[in-house]
């Protein structure tokens, strides 16, 4: 069995608000690149999929809990894990840390979607059978 | 009995994806507005908050429902509603609707904090009162 | 003679840094609201620009100086002003100021563009003749 | 004679505007984690400088010129070039390019201030030697 997905990043000026700890917004914002690296991994890169397929990858559902803050400079562990696939949907979560601390933890929900249709698309076979092969990986019990 | 709490805004170029619309990351941006406005109108002016007392209100529990998409220049209406205190926290919803359409709803728990603590601090009575004051109030039924 | 268009913004949470300020680019966000908010007043909804006209109007060059910071919760006075209208583009300046103290001052300029063939066009006579009625109004030295 | 500074950043979809090209505002966010990236290179991390020396480094004047757009999964490279140093300011330019293709330059000056006090402050000794170590580096007719 393969590695979980997993990328570290650093928490930026940027990204810091003026109680000096990351925005939880900006969050969302890093998460939605480590879907995109997942996406480029797993898939296809996100540029093909939005510019040349037509589609996107929505998030319709998503719960966050913040359990510690992030400090600029903080480099933060990222660990993506497939959690179960339906027709057009995949329920994924992205663990964060820092050193080992947890910071938070969010689950969400993804939708392939025909942009210019504005309807949910049923995954292509092979994106399927690459989607399975990731289900539950760092956590076998969590898998559906 | 008063009204709720309702502010209006308009999605941007700035706020919109190369899907063509908004980019849920910055939802969060727009109701941590929304939270601000609805901090300075019942509590005290955000900018008094950090910067002369030291707290902050930071998000700990978050959960959204992503219901439609919005769109360049679209008008959103939304509403706050405040559903429950507790000894330092406050339970929130923010639900947006266009035209009367559903676009997202947002749950979330924030925690009143000293920054240089970083510790929870228990409401002052004064705010909790006046929280209290608007508590369920346009949902009587959600009230706790 | 009409009124230079003018607008207020108020300093969110959202546009501060670890330091308290609001962080440069984030004005240059807010400003692109400031020309969005002058193109629907003049020209047309940015919405119908982009979705249904497939145009857009980038920002090829800008120059930005940075007088004071401004803190949370400052409502800055942006005053948009038309400096020089050419084949297709146009150069306008945004003047920030708060309680009449001055901010920062951003000189750029745009050029209207055909999305799908990546290639510049020409102001239709319509909106030349809108543009140039705005021209250098409220500088009337500055016009060109 | 040591390298440039050369850094390489993906234009993610959180970068990109539904005109499907880099939004230009984020440009100057990338580029700031640019300086940022080279302050700790050179000088000192970013959350010492702020949050153990008290101090901060704003941009006080800015000049940028957009050349041709960047898409969605474009990699910049990006390379930081010092040209002069006065009291307590550094000039600064980023030339980005895709491919070898010129996409933007950017070119500041930031100033050293003592946040509490609001003032500038003259570069400490150390700093200044390694700075001036690096002057004009990869374009050396540029050095002041």
């Amino acid at each position: 069995m393969s590695e979980p997905f997993r990328v570290t990043r650093q928490i930026r000026f940027a990204d810091c608000d003026p109680a000096g700890i990351a925005y939880y917004p900006r969050y969302f914002e890093l998460c939605d690149g480590v879907v995109e690296d997942w996406c480029e991994a797993v898939l296809v890169e996100r540029r093909v999929l939005h510019l040349e397929l037509g589609l996107a990858l929505p998030t319709v559902e998503l719960r966050a809990t913040f359990t510690a803050p992030s400090r600029l400079g903080d480099r933060l562990d990222l660990l993506l894990a497939v959690h179960a696939i339906g027709r057009s949907s995949v329920q994924l979560s992205i663990d964060a840390a820092c050193g080992g601390e947890a910071r938070f933890t969010i689950d969400c929900t993804q939708v392939l979607m025909n942009m210019a249709e504005a309807r949910s698309v049923a995954w292509p076979d092979e994106w399927r059978k690459r989607i399975e092969a990731v289900l539950g990986r760092q956590s076998p019990e969590a898998g559906s």
